[in-house]
């Protein structure tokens, strides 16, 4: 199998190696010269044999809507179209008629795995039509980690599905790291603690709380162990907040996911407009100092 | 009726004041010769009459405890104390035991109102023995605002329930701020709002969110329409701890007076290790950029 | 002055009848036979003397779009509609399009204070250009409590900005009911109190806690004392999952609305699936017992 | 090695299982004749050599207590106890003054791994001096999954670090497991994922959320793929309540985990007062309908 890849960054310069380590013959567009295998879109499409599969690996929003277009443009009937980036699921179905107004398939597959996935093999969530998501399985297996299929690849639902897994795993991430995050300022909050990172390490086995992201988290406290070269300034890409507006859409009530994302804007503001309005109450019906602004 | 009173800061010195204007003698002591109208606590009780009541209005929790063990001494049988300060309600039974075996009487009393007391009146919640809160009427009757005593004042229930009542009013009291707050932020990241001062403002009648704490907002704004004098530092006294413990004990979830407090803690913090470590997983992970220590 | 009113609800029906105690010739129209002056939206506008001003009073979303797209057919140049339900401030710039286009002028209004508001006036917030407004005031004037205008009205800026002043009081709204009702249930869940509905009542005179809503707390359990008779099930609007959205979409922690609105999602679940699941896993790792389902 | 292992539960029961199987004698005793290795508590004492170590593995709190203090009395200078059971850090200390008066050492130890940990090995976090940690390693060693021992086993400070560090790591199980849940009923609540088991196995090898928790999800769905079995009423041992606890008195923000707790008082709830008391409110100011109580 002969495959296109438009987007070398971070996630996407990893998946070609894998993908070339698996076996698929892959090649690669970036706008960066340094990266890419060849000079324009036009030239990849001349490169990948027909019936061609496209997977598209850049930026959700903008970046990957205007890919999509030029695809659709410059595809041919029978193509396929993978978007493998964190798009928001809402957007597949306007790709996919897009697309199959024109005879070209779509998935959407949602990639998780961040910089370990070239070692240890992605996890994939994948949303189409069964003979869809069928024609691409070779790339989904090269891509994943090796045993069972069904323990890191995933046929979802329709298009959209994948996506929509995907949104929630990384709902589901930011619960994860933020109940970690707290732990880890409950035990650096209290002296008895003697040996802060040798507690998370000893999490690693044995215990109910073992993760990937435990994992992680010593190799942090090994390479870091008060954390002190680090701000606490966390960004937050689109997913958190299209996970609790799901949430609010569904009515389902969702307090983890939220609570992490709130926490995540919070460590972004200078200053709290809402706690300074606290602040002022405080001051208005009791009395109580305040703090000058900074 | 001619009753001592024993703490004059911020709330007992304007007690004092209401209370002689209701026609109560007081005579105040405090540690500050400013405001003090006798020497020491010995010189009190030779001024109030027996059977007398002393009203106790000082910090909360060793100075309370130390003030009730002084009058515990000094006090005859059939004497009265009155905790008005903001005690924990649980302490009110140890002070109720050691109080009673002397044949002195308990009543603990919340107070509300704030520095605004003085000229509105206070709210008042009352805990002890039916008798004990008749013989102490006449002192909440000259402290509370003039009109239907139901409205200010409420015999909650025996020794530790007025205290209780008060911890829930101040639970309840931090999540009406933090709403209030956390509206005033959405409004002032809104660029479309030009006039902020004057929307809260125009809430003060006819709306339902219409409250004191509204037209202390309205206040705050007219005196710095942007809070730009103030830090976002906000302090917690015990009550709200208290409240939220309360809600553990008694399996009550209480999310909304809980964020109010977690908003303070984080208020408070210079950096939040939490943070740090929600920085240090992603970059683990995803490679994703992390800010340097400040 | 003379205006139509769309829409004779719970909510338009008293303010026709508090326009025409204040001064403004009203002809309502709405579907229900009993309650129109008319018998169509025709009707109505030939009824309206020029330039007419429409009031809009009906449920935001698709009926108040259709409401929208048939006066703008209907108007003639220089004809005002005021929108004065509640739709999503993002409908009235293209409601304001749609109408200005056509030469008819538009004002979003956000109006409070539910079906007291014939007896107390409305608190209401506009948006719109300062001619329209101005235009607009003796309508404001009928509607809003006597005194201060600036106590119960305001420009607070474009269009659009009259709809998210609301949005933003209806989610304070969310928190401070959130907060009053955890502290009932602290209350309640405690013996030590014996006079609960009382404890309330203390608070309407001298708190900080003191407002409107806790007014109507106190009027709810003197019909109700235990809200016996109440299921706890609640509905939400669309303006608490706005809120918080605009919280998503500005980066504003609001953990207190948030928590309100999941609150209410949660009321509404016969069973939790996401429970079910931590009850699963409990049992899982721990041999936990578990319920069967109900 | 010989020591004598105090309750037979759940744990017990499978610890003293794993412990012979690495080597260690153990005589154990429990009131359930069906399990017990000895009649009573003395007929352990003679049965173990001196100087005796006695590993209590009883419920916290009464249990607890009363069999420390029976061990108080029964041992001899020089044996030790550690309470391997899950009592509250604040405990130890006074179990620790109690013994250490006799000359009796005590190490207090956390223990995860639930139903697991005969066939993985248990995660053991230590409290106690050095030199009593060390005595104790063999038994660290044989309860501990094979491996380096500092992913399994910690010695975290004092006396009282060890349940301390087990109190935060039962902390962050609640976050995590109300993580995955809320992603769950995301997942649950949405039309367009047809294979919703296949989606969390797919999770297992691979993405960024993989953890032991999650293939226990994965075990869950397998055997009852919508959980229709299950009730969602959710208990909660100490732990959860102690670990926001001590967030409250450490000032540590814990929204996450504060969530999840109050997340399973709320599956507790036959109804909730507070929601009934929103549902009294909204029907006050709006007139909103409300629901009859059931």
């Amino acid at each position: 199998m002969h495959i296109g890849l438009i987007g070398l960054g971070k996630m996407g310069f990893n998946m070609r190696e894998r993908l070339r380590r698996g076996g698929v013959e892959v090649t690669g567009y970036d706008r960066n010269p340094d990266v890419t295998d060849v000079a324009s879109v036009d030239d990849l499409l001349t490169k990948v044999p027909a019936p061609r599969i496209i997977w598209v690996m850049v930026p959700a929003g903008d970046i990957t809507g205007a890919t999509i277009n030029e695809l659709a443009d410059k595809l041919d009937r029978g193509d396929m179209v993978i978007d493998g980036g964190n798009s928001r699921f809402t957007e597949d179905q306007k790709h996919a008629e897009l697309l199959t107004a024109k005879g070209i398939h779509f998935v959407d597959c949602g990639v998780s795995g961040g910089v370990w996935g070239l070692q240890n093999g992605y996890g994939l969530m994948a949303g189409g039509t069964a003979g869809d998501i069928e024609r691409a399985l070779p790339i989904f297996d090269a891509l994943r980690p090796e045993g069972e299929r069904a323990d890191s690849f995933v046929h979802v639902g329709g298009v959209g599905a994948g996506h929509y897994a995907k949104m929630v795993h990384n709902g589901i991430e930011y619960g994860l790291m933020q109940a970690y995050a707290e732990g880890y300022q409950l035990l650096a909050s209290k002296d008895i603690i003697t040996d802060l990172p040798g507690t998370f390490a000893a999490w690693q086995k044995g215990t109910v709380v073992r993760s990937w992201l435990l994992d992680l988290l010593v190799k942090a406290l090994n390479e870091d162990p008060g954390l002190e070269k680090l701000g606490d300034y966390v960004e937050d890409s689109g997913e958190g907040r299209w996970t609790v507006e799901e949430a609010i859409a569904n009515a389902v009530p969702a307090p983890v996911i939220t609570a992490a994302l709130f926490a995540r804007f919070a460590s972004r503001e200078d200053s709290s407009p809402a706690m300074k309005m606290v602040s002022a109450l405080r001051h208005q019906f009791g009395g109580h100092a305040t703090q000058p602004a900074k």
